[in-house]
């Protein structure tokens, strides 16, 4: 058996593994703030690459990022009824914009108090549709296509590091448009750039589809979701996309003239990505000896460290070190400068090559002197971390011939990360279940790691889908959306027993 | 008389002149909300290209990006009693986190009230040194050099968009070190990054210093800048880095244990520049006829417009500018890859061309039938924009010519901005000024826009130099830095006649 770098392993308790991970690879931490963390170097670092990559995809589809305030007058709020209902019961309140010394102790100054007091984004649709309001006369001036890289609170009861917390980070992206047809369409476009996004660079497979109408972001007249399987079978939603119709168009007066003269309202999106991504990349792609981050999205691909014992070979093991730093350097992968890491700090080599172990660089190279003498280097790969013994993999290469497998190498283990998370999401759905006392029996069944079902069910609404989520909600199940490619419907809803009409994805949730 | 595209001129009035500039070139807006802007595409494009740049020179010279709560417990405030003075006045403070309906309105919900106030962060020294507490406990953990890019809020009773806003974008850097020299030298290194920056991707020329004591960051033991001369004569600081000594190491407890096992409290640095660096790019590059950004940090270095008429040409003219759009794509300047927009909205060419002038394109290409018959380009240079003769200058080059030249064109039209503004600059600075009435006399018969004054000065302390900031506030004065490379003194201080220490700038500012 292998000896893992973590006390705790997922087998042994999921949750508390996740935590040793976040803490290990250095990738956050609580903050002392209610609810908030503090993203260290790795973790931002990741989210710097998210970000990158991203972005690049929000603009080649035509988005242009703009900025935002963080604060909207509660006035805004009351425009758009079902909006407030989905979001005001975890708002956090600007009431005083000073303080006050009293008895040697700071309080918000009682003359400072704000006539209309200020709600911190928890999402930017109000605002951002006021702003709309004020640039859009006129077809020509559609669509609009805008994106915000911002920060967000909500007010969460219960924090978990990445998955819910009080701030978070994200993009969010908001469109006009002049018809019905061209804003489901953006709805629908940048769910694939979701999609192709998660699985071409996190190497996260997921799964799109729509949201059920109790699933709904709050004022959407439809939401389309990217599902991913966590290792503990649990479903995260990874990225949303919202069709708003009209109805936040009307709330905002977004309206326009078209080229008859004649007035309508603008029909709007918005979409949104956050550093929920990080916990969902832990979970899918961490072992029990930490993180591993796939290539494209790692801050550092390779990370090299010199063993140094404080002899006369140090000296040519550095400028060996830096030498290969900079063959390195020269290379591509994915079409971009490798990124690699030089480790110069005062620590002990052995507790650097566990500390990158943790923390998932992709490849860590080490030298010491033998290597030096031999024009080699030892190559540990994070995706093949153990020897079928157990023991660590640590294979001695020429340097000639890792400078020319290292895009290689890369590459192949960004498309491995992929290949085997989409192996372990397609073995563990079950697309056969056909009633519902089988559906809860086979998350019962499942052990600790239950996957997922998809159904066919009738879609029922209102209050008939109220009772069916009831119904789920009692064995801590949830819907999660209808797959896009997922087959026709041919049989009989497992919860209604009227005839099907779709299929739907039931799991338990994040 | 060139006519120009701006309704007011900079000579008119060169208050109203700017906020003229950020409406026409799309650069911002208000937002409603009280103290805070929009920060449109063009403007956030800027921004952008500021990060980027700036970005890569923050982790160039050995920091990490990291991110930290936007919110601080009110008692993190109280341990740091200059810190809070120099900043309570002006705080947001979250009282509650939820809303309720109440008689049809919205309120802050009574039941929902935080037991301890939360101030959005107005800078982030106490929650940052929080961390550092708990990350540095051996001499081997230092230094720290960190870095986020945030929003942050100072509430504003006057705002004035881009300079002073009640919430704004920034970098702020945060480091920690064993030593006071070396927390000396990364002050002093941050401050060059910087300048450097400031002068290489801004074109802007700024006098690096430091400020006197009555200007220091709340806290700091000592605090430098650089100062931009804007084209009406007054300075804009334009970032600041501060050297904290042990003060704030001592009130958040951040202590290391050093080699020989005793313990002392760490050396602290911050340093931060903001969205304020627009505003200067606007003062200091703006024009008559709108805003010119310098090409390195121009979202669209290059425009193409097609000018289509309707006519059977239209095809041709469409081909002709995406094969253009994509030879130049190709090419490099500033060893990035060219940055190239070819602008297919629905709006009449000659609008689109002065959209561009106005927001200051680099290069502007018009492309109609002419000009494909010819095999040419209609090429406007935004930094020489009109004739002799006051009309605007479109020069036709075979294409072939312009794209040979067009990596020269950016890379002169760069250089020409710095050189440009930094002879503005060295002919408004008055070094000769030897008493404390000339200095009045200088500054009163600059007529609107007088320049600068360094003076000698035997840098007063205390109650003595709050007397001379006294008697230059009656004159709208103030003091800027003590440039680093000004000459030593070599006469008498002309605000007490005692022998001159150090020579000292003197300007209205921003």
């Amino acid at each position: 058996m292998p000896k893992h770098a973590l006390p705790v392993t997922r087998e042994d308790d999921f949750a508390q593994w996740y935590q040793h991970v976040i803490t290990e690879a250095d990738l956050a931490e609580e903050s002392g703030v209610r609810g908030c963390m503090v993203i260290r170097p790795w973790g931002y670092g990741i989210w710097e690459r998210i970000q990158r990559l991203l972005d690049d995809r929000i603009k080649e589809t035509g988005h242009e990022n703009c900025y935002f305030p963080l604060f909207i007058p509660l006035s805004n709020f009351e425009k758009e009824a079902e909006h407030v209902d989905g979001f005001a019961k975890e708002m956090a309140v600007v009431t005083h914009h000073r303080l006050v010394m009293k008895d040697g102790r700071l309080i918000p100054d009682p003359e400072a108090k704000l006539e209309e007091p200020l709600i911190v984004r928890p999402t930017s649709e109000t605002v951002i549709g006021n702003a709309f309001s004020r640039w859009i006369q006129s077809w020509r001036d559609l669509p609009v296509m805008i994106n915000q890289w911002a920060n967000v609170v909500r007010w969460e009861m219960r924090t978990r590091m990445f998955l819910r917390t009080s701030e978070f980070l994200w993009q969010e992206g908001h469109t006009a448009h002049s018809t019905e047809e061209e804003a489901r369409l953006e709805t629908l476009r940048m769910l694939e750039v979701y999609r192709s996004f998660a699985e071409e660079c996190v190497a996260m497979p997921v799964i799109a589809g729509e949201k059920p109408e109790n699933e709904r972001f709050p004022g959407a007249d439809a939401t389309w979701s990217i599902e991913a399987m966590m290792q503990d079978g649990k479903a995260l939603q990874a990225g949303t996309s919202h069709f708003l119709g009209q109805t936040f168009a009307k709330a905002q007066n977004i309206r326009y003239q078209n080229s008859e003269g004649e007035f309508d309202h603008a029909w709007t999106t918005s979409w949104g990505m956050s550093t929920r991504m990080i916990g969902g990349l832990i979970m899918v792609h961490g072992d029990d000896d930490g993180l591993r981050v796939p290539p494209r999205i790692a801050p550092h691909q390779i990370v090299i460290v010199p063993l140094l014992r404080g002899g006369p070979e140090d000296e040519q093991i550095k400028r060996y070190c830096n030498e290969l730093w900079y063959e390195l350097r020269k290379q591509y992968a994915f079409g971009e400068p490798l990124r690699v890491w030089l480790d110069t700090k005062e620590t002990r080599p052995v507790t650097k090559r566990w500390g990158w172990v943790k923390k998932g660089a992709p490849v860590i190279l080490e030298v010491g002197g033998r290597d030096v003498a031999g024009g080699n280097v030892s190559v540990i790969r994070r995706d093949r971390l153990h020897r079928e013994d157990g023991k660590l993999d640590s294979t001695v290469m020429a340097k000639g011939e890792f400078l020319d497998a290292a895009k290689a190498i890369l590459e192949s283990a960004q498309k491995r990360a992929l290949l085997g998370a989409r192996e372990r999401m397609e073995a563990s759905i079950s697309r056969s279940i056909t009633d519902f006392d089988k559906l809860v029996d086979y998350f019962r069944s499942g052990g600790k790691h239950p996957g997922w079902a998809e159904v066919q069910w009738a879609r029922p609404t209102g209050a008939e889908l109220d009772k069916v989520v009831e119904r789920l909600k009692a064995h801590k199940l949830t819907f999660r959306n209808v797959p896009n490619d997922a087959r026709d419907a041919d049989g009989t809803c497992i919860f209604t027993g009227e005839p099907a009409v779709e299929r739907i994805l039931v799991a338990r949730a994040y």
